[in-house]
């Protein structure tokens, strides 16, 4: 297979979009959701609090019994009740009556108030008094939590297509849910190419070249939300194609580093070619240009440079997107203005992914020879992004910055 | 035991700074350590790459001999050797001599660059033509990766206390080292007490609330990178003091939603106080005002109310701090200017973490009556934090905001 041209990202990304594939959907415990993606609407089974409650510990009671109190004018209460949590009293309250009350627990009928305890004038706590001394005022409604104030019964409180998060957690479970419909998580082969890679070692030989790729490469995909299964092959035809075949059948997505150079036969391009379709082999992206991506027995396959700086940076300019939106998430990381402080050459018609540190006011980029620079990726908290349809970056100019931390799922 | 007075959340982070636990470390492989905390300096033992490397295939040359080479005058190289990817070869290059050379192959004795194969006017791929012929000259240099020019055998390559991203994982791996030490992961045991706590259900009976608190706060503890065990107890003394006596044998730090009440004596507190000792109880804090601390069996616990939002705001204004400093991460989320397009009241003294929702250039606080109030955390986005030293804020003033999901681990 031989592609000299380079196709804009712009074509890559629309190629990419008319071939996402959306993982079907599971049912999972609702203590197993988190940072999981919900594709049902929740609608809730109850009112929330589910009847009206107390706020505060202190002394259920008719506000209006308490009007005229001041430090002159004390008002005396009799108590004839008390309701812990999780407990609730069948007496109803008439004036000049109160019922202690516990954080929590429903407000007895007759009541429409609660007057926290450390507005009272003696201290209750512990004694068997039959009333209450009080010396201000309170108004209806004050330390009551009304029924359905924080939901209503039937309404929808979570919507599908959404991350779960903590707040989401709580809020299904007030609904009386537990248990819930969400994508299933992508399941992942990553399959790192090359005669050339050993596993970390002190003693390298002369040629080879330690694999880092199935660290960084494994990693980013788990910073998907994804999960991953790696494997190592050599530069060859039949071994490539054996692995590609067989994950194809048991994954739903391939990602392959190494063989995808252009301007020539390359193994992986040659074997996607061979028992699949390349939609595209070659971007106008930097760093990354020989990147590829088919479909291998309807499963997606980003061919990614060996490159390790060049695979990260197809990743996050192709696949990241791809992978989120397996589980129906879109990929907008935020989007932050600085003010560049070097000068920075591009290609109009190519876009640029320009590792950079970036403080709160500006941004500089971190300058390197090779794509080959990890280091540079250590060194860099962000991306300047440099579109197809602009030519650079003049000093000083306002530039849009991705930090690497806004790409992950966790948010 | 009984406390009244609110100190100022400054003295609660004083007193959580003097009892900060940070964990042991373990030795971990590589393949594992995405998101650990690396409590090593990493050291290279190779040079990275560690010989002088193809970039690019071609064919690796003397510079000097493309000299004055251009359209009209072609030059005719000898191929005398190739050498593919994970190969070397023991030939040394004369001048009018090339080697046919891989992507990531060392560069052969004698060359000093090395020509991209579409330079070349016969395309050589799957033949044996025993010359080349060029059109174009090439510096020297141009397309070798030099020998350590991404790491130095022996530099520090990562540095102790970072957490460890694909791009660490990357360099680790590359300078010879398959296994790092860690911080070990905190385990945190969360009690959830309350009488009046049911699980998720459709048909609840009077006076019973669901316990969402075990989701939203077990999810918070894993948002920091921590692992939890949860535990539901009644308000009763001696079950409390039961579960937070055992938890603080096997636990790294207990965490306590419920029972924390100010101005009367209330269980948890109580229990803390029994077989422990409590630092504070009361903190200047909204929402969250009734939120302790102390140590049981040299095991902190944190002690939050029972109401979620309030559990929240304390979880996010003081435990998670501390769980990253567990790791030894300091937590400094990514602090955001935006435009207040609200008035916020505060009182000089109280710190208020204002659940809010910000878009690109402004902020507007999510307005709620109680604390009890899930569906704020769902609607909100982000913090308005007003210092303990402010007032308020005015309309159209420029405040502080914090992103939810700058607040997690994974960054």
């Amino acid at each position: 297979m031989f592609l000299s041209e380079l196709i804009p990202m712009s074509n890559a990304l629309n190629i990419l979009d008319e071939n996402q594939i959306i993982m079907k959907t599971e049912k999972i415990k609702l203590e197993d959701s988190y940072l999981r993606v919900l594709a049902e609407n929740i609608n809730s089974f109850h009112d929330s609090p589910p009847f009206d409650k107390s706020a505060m510990d202190g002394y259920a009671l008719i506000a209006e019994d308490t009007f005229g109190a001041s430090s002159n004018v004390i008002k005396k209460l009799n108590i004839i009740d008390q309701i812990g949590a999780g407990d609730f009293s069948n007496k109803k309250i008439s004036s000049g009556e109160v019922i202690r009350i516990a954080t929590g627990a429903p407000i007895p009928e007759g009541a429409d108030t609660v007057l926290m305890e450390e507005y009272t004038l003696i201290n209750n706590e512990g004694t068997n008094n039959e009333f209450i001394e009080i010396h201000s005022q309170v108004t209806p409604g004050e330390n009551v939590a009304i029924c359905g104030e924080d939901i209503k019964k039937g309404n929808k409180v979570v919507e599908s297509e959404n991350i779960i998060r903590p707040q989401e957690m709580g809020l299904i479970a007030s609904a009386g849910i537990d248990a819930v419909e969400v994508y299933k998580i992508p399941h992942v082969k990553l399959i790192v190419t090359g005669n050339e890679l050993v596993n970390p070692t002190k003693s390298l030989e002369k040629a080879q070249i330690i694999n880092s790729n199935q660290y960084i490469i494994g990693s980013m995909i788990k910073s998907c939300g994804a999960k991953v299964d790696i494997s190592i092959a050599k530069d060859n035809f039949d071994e490539v194609q054996k692995e590609i075949s067989e994950s194809s059948k048991n994954h739903d997505l391939i990602i392959t580093t190494g063989g995808t150079a252009i301007s020539k036969g390359d193994v992986v391009i040659d074997v996607v070619d061979s028992i699949g379709d390349v939609l595209f082999h070659g971007v106008a992206l930097r760093p990354g240009k020989p990147v590829g991506f088919g479909i291998v027995n309807e499963t997606p396959v980003f061919m990614l440079s060996g490159y390790p700086v060049a695979a990260m940076g197809q990743f996050d300019a192709l696949t990241r997107k791809f992978l989120f939106k397996m589980q129906n998430i879109e990929f907008n990381p935020r989007v932050e203005k600085r003010r560049a402080n070097v000068k920075i050459y591009s290609n109009l018609g190519r876009t640029d992914y320009i590792r950079a540190h970036a403080d709160n006011s500006q941004v500089k980029s971190i300058l390197s020879r090779g794509s080959g620079v990890i280091r540079s990726m250590v060194e860099a908290n962000s991306y300047i992004i440099v579109d197809e349809n602009q030519e650079g970056i003049t000093k000083d100019e306002t530039v849009d910055v991705i930090f690497f931390e806004d790409m992950n799922w966790n948010k």
